[in-house]
């Protein structure tokens, strides 16, 4: 894909990232909500498609300053939405010549099209390229937080094993230094890591703002035995 | 090496591929042939040796409008040949002034060597480097291909565990849906991995043309227990 | 980190490594300290602590024409001395506006601060930070060498499982080809890693000047049994 996009375009070319889990449209979709606003006004290439090759229609999506350039699975809306602010999301098809040549949609269809829409410029897409209809969307769920108890669920797990939930950090304020019980289990809530012994268990608030299940130096996922989509209850006693 | 690079010029810096399988001189060979032709014209650095550090000469490899530095273990060559069209290759040997000190050749030798090519321009490597006489080659065996019979070999098995062989992808035109045996085994020949279920195999064919044994969101090597020169023979019954 | 870099500067962004070991300031201090001064004067922006979002202070240190950019642990003294030559070396802190806020220091914290030195030059780095009074330090052992005799301990292991100590290389100057004893057993001393077969052990030097213990295309760490602060004694016969 680096090659097709320096063959196409002198833009300068960022790695977001290597690292989603592969084939996890949710975990991704979830990180790029978190990345991109990090970032000036750009073309985003995004592929993360378990179903690379099928039918999934490769879109562009204007959002703002921004344009997104991904398959249309849902990966890229909360992103958009996200990197919009006030403006309204627009969605666009990419047209694919012959879809059975390709079964490297990367190369062959999204890096093309990220430098076609870096090129012309993101203003031009709207006349260049026809509606997508119907965008594939894909929300996360929303915690239900009642006092000192709130129930939700693990959005993700990043790679060093801290589990991210979809509780919002704002349950924990306050309450630093407290003990939490999650599953029956008690649990301290900290602000940092390091606040724990290594290896041991807490609670604390990511960079996302969500409250997050993790082990000093160690795998949340694990101690905690949870994975993407699984229940969550904390009650801070 | 990176750093080295920087200090001797502003070439933009792009990386190809961080993730080939280590010291495998054969698959880096079959990648770099399928990826490099799609960069426009540029000084590529390769450093793929599992002898680094012995009397293996370095070289650049002079093709059409691109030049290649590495080791002299015909790894530079296939994609030599891809890159030059119908230019003829020329190469070069790279001085070493004391081979014996250098224990990281990409840093010590090929990173400043590919640096000052790309400072010098290709057109003039001619006539700063010695010719290099007979490079080591590295070729990949070709398949046969008996009507609806093939017998091939696994040319490399990619980091998703997709098994690519060496029996050109036109063998299984006109037969997407239809039933193929591999080693005995009823595998059906798809245009997508999506169109069969998870975990399941399927025979198909790959962005690099060729005919593939892989399974949906799976790994094909383990499936088929395969692994690179493993023979390969394919019946469309 | 690199959407804040983005956002913030247009200095050209190259990656120095990912693939340190997770949370291991000692082998992190060692690296830099061998791959920095392959640079070009540079904002150095170096993220490896174990005890992120606590109280560490973040800080800028000022070495000759370079600055690192990272946290108070020590990661960053050995490559500043590295890079400073003859000139001394001088600290500031990073001024941080609410630490509690913060799990990411290196997204909210250090690349804005790094950015920050870029934009405003290393010159100026002076009058914008207080000074940063009794940084954390970090040295590596000496070994002591006696004749034919070395005793010295492991300073770190390599991605590739080579494992380099603290025994400078000059020790094996004139003996390669001879056989040395390590912990009792023999082990041949070699320049390169080939010249000995798949899976034998070797001592050599690595490119950094000190003593390795090695495998050819294996882990030295497993053969030799040794880890990061293994004592190390060679006895060259």
């Amino acid at each position: 894909m680096r090659g097709v996009l320096c063959s196409r375009t002198d833009a300068r070319l960022v790695d977001v990232a290597h690292d989603f889990p592969r084939q996890d449209v949710r975990a991704a979709a979830f990180w790029l909500r978190e990345v991109l606003p990090t970032f000036p006004p750009a073309v985003h290439l995004v592929v993360v498609d378990p179903t690379v090759g099928t039918d999934r229609r490769p879109i562009v999506v204007v959002a703002g300053e921004h344009a997104l350039v991904g398959p249309d699975n849902g990966v890229l809306l909360p992103a958009a939405r996200a990197l919009a602010g006030d403006a309204d999301l627009a969605c666009y098809e990419i047209p694919v010549e012959d879809p059975a040549s390709a079964t490297f949609h990367g190369r062959d269809v999204f890096a093309p099209a990220a430098a076609d829409v870096h090129e012309r410029g993101i203003d031009d897409v709207e006349e260049a390229y026809p509606t997508a209809p119907d965008p594939v969307d894909l929300t996360f769920p929303e915690a239900t937080v009642d006092g000192a108890h709130a129930r939700g669920e693990v959005l993700v797990v990043d790679g060093f094993g801290n589990v991210v939930t979809n509780v919002p950090g704002s349950f924990l304020t306050g309450r630093w230094g407290d003990r939490a019980s999650v599953a029956g289990r008690g649990v301290p809530v900290e602000r940092t890591y390091a606040a724990v012994d290594r290896g041991e268990r807490l609670l604390t608030v990511g960079s996302h703002g969500n409250v997050e299940l993790a082990v000093n130096q160690g795998r949340g996922d694990e101690a905690f035995g949870v994975e993407a989509g699984s229940p969550v209850e904390i009650d801070l006693a």
